[in-house]
C-alpha cells in the first residue's frame, strides 16, 4: 500500500495511492479516515494525485541517517568503510516533500545529491532485537540526503552540512509492502542518470542498522532512517531538476531554485 | 522573570518561579494561563514548587549544541579550538528535567558530564544579523551534554556519544531576564565541585553562535542552543548525584542510575 501525506484547498490529509501512473495523470487518492501511524480505513472518496499538493510523507521528529553504507560510495570520497556505523542527525527543519523546491544554501557552493532509500518508523521502539527489527518498520519512501560537500569538508560534525533547510526531500510516498534487500536505487539530475545502485549492496542491512540506532535511542512513529547512498554523488545548480527513484516505491522530484 | 514547566495531579502547565529558595522550600509557582512562547498572564494563582515535578522547560524540535567552545576545555581532551564552531545536535528524545533521572546508556562505560549555558529560542528565524540576535532569545535555562566519551571516540560522528536517551538534562527553568556575557557556570557531582569556569572565556558568544547557525538552518520557538563546555569534564558513576549551577539562573540536578 502506498500511503501520500497532501494538502487540497488549505486541508492536509492521508490517502492511499491506486493505479498507475500514466501520460495524463491516472494516480488517484482514496482519502484516509483516521492516521496511517494509528487506526485508519479508506474512505472511498477519491481524488486525483495531480490535484493536490504532495507533502511530505512523515513529521519526522529526527532523521538518522548514515554514512558511507555502500563501500563503493566510501571509496569514491577516498573513505574506508567505517568499522562502526557513521550515524548523524538531520533536523525536521531539512524536511520537505516531493515538487518542493530545494533553496541552494547561502553557506555553500558544492551541495550534492545523495539517493538513498528511508525507512519510515511506525512505533516507539528502543533495544530493538534483531530478529523483531521489521516490525518496528512502517514502511519505506526515497529520499535525497543533500549535503554541502565544502562545509562537510571544512567542518568535523557534519549538523551545517548536512543539516540546512531543504536538505531532506522525502517522498513522493510511503510503501508499507516491500522487502527492501535487492532495490535498484538510481539518481537522475535533468533526466540524465547520475547515480545506479542496488540496495543489495549496502554494508550493513536494514535490521542491522536498526538494532544499531535504537541501542543508543528511542525512535518515534515518524521517524526516519537514511540508509546511505550508492557511488556516483555530485553537484546539482540552480535550475536543475535532482530525482530519485527506488524500485517499488515511485520518484521523488525536486528543483533547485536560487534562495531568496 | 524565571518560567517553569511543571505537572502536577496529572496535568502540565507553565508557571513563573516567585521566591528565592530556603531550608523549607520557599519557592513558589504562579500559574500562567496562555503560552509563554506567545501571550500569557500570571494568573495570581499559585503552587509550592517542592509540590510539582518540574519538566523540562521546553520542548525542542531540535537542540543545536556547540562543541570545544571554551579553549581550556579544547586542550585537556587534546584538541585544537577549532577554526570554525563544531555544531552537533541533540535529538528532542534526549531531553529531559531537572530532577528527572539519567539511565546510564548500555553503549558507554565513560559517560562525561558537560555542565553548559542553553539559549532558548523565542521565534522562528533564519538569517539572524549578529545586531538583531538578541530579539530571537527568549531566556536561557542550564544544561548538562553527556556524553558517552569512549564511543566518541571510536565513531566520527557523535550522533549515538551525544544522542543517547536523558543524554540532555534542562532546566530548572528558564530565566529571561540575564546578561550571559559573564556568569559563573560550574559542575558538581555528589556536592564536590569538578567544572568551574565563567561564560566570559567562550570563543563565540552566544549572539555569534546564532548568526552561525541560521545561515544554515531555521531555529522554532523552544529550539536550543548549547554553547560548550569549560575545563573539567570527567565521568558520572551509577548513584551519583550531578548538578550543574549558572549564576543568575539556578541548578539542575539529575541522579544517574542504572539502565533498566
Amino acid at each position: 500500500m502506498r500511503i501520500a501525506r497532501f494538502s487540497i484547498d488549505g486541508t492536509v490529509g492521508f490517502g492511499v495511492v491506486e493505479g498507475e501512473p500514466t501520460d495524463d495523470g491516472g494516480l488517484q487518492l482514496d482519502i484516509i479516515k483516521g492516521h496511517p501511524f494509528a487506526e485508519f480505513e479508506r474512505s472511498g472518496h477519491r481524488v486525483p494525485l495531480d490535484k493536490v499538493r504532495l507533502l511530505p510523507p512523515v513529521l519526522p521528529s529526527k532523521v538518522v541517517a548514515i554514512g558511507r553504507n555502500y563501500a563503493e560510495h566510501a571509496r569514491e570520497l577516498g573513505n574506508e568503510v567505517p568499522e562502526v556505523p557513521v550515524a548523524f542527525f538531520k533536523p525536521s527543519t531539512s524536511v520537505i516533500g516531493s515538487g518542493d523546491e530545494i533553496r541552494y544554501p547561502s553557506i555553500s557552493e558544492d551541495v550534492h545529491h545523495e539517493a538513498e532509500l528511508a525507512v519510515v518508523i511506525g512505533r516507539l521502539c528502543r533495544d530493538v532485537p534483531r530478529e523483531r527489527a521489521h516490525e518496528v518498520i512502517l514502511g519505506y519512501t526515497c529520499a535525497n540526503d543533500l549535503t554541502a560537500r565544502d562545509v562537510q569538508q571544512r567542518e568535523k560534525q557534519w549538523a551545517r552540512a548536512k543539516g540546512f533547510d531543504n536538505s531532506c526531500p522525502l517522498g513522493p510516498w510511503i510503501e508499507t509492502e516491500l522487502d527492501p534487500k535487492d532495490l535498484a536505487i538510481m539518481c537522475t539530475v535533468n533526466g540524465e542518470q547520475r547515480q545506479l545502485g542496488r540496495t543489495s549492496e549496502m554494508v550493513r542491512s536494514v535490521e542491522d542498522l536498526i538494532v544499531h540506532i535504537t541501542e543508543s535511542m528511542t525512535l518515534l512513529p515518524q521517524d526516519v532512517i537514511l540508509t546511505g547512498t550508492p557511488a556516483g554523488v555530485g553537484p546539482v545548480h540552480v535550475g536543475d531538476e535532482v530525482a530519485v527513484s527506488i524500485e517499488g516505491i515511485g520518484t521523488l522530484t525536486n528543483k533547485v531554485v536560487r534562495r531568496d
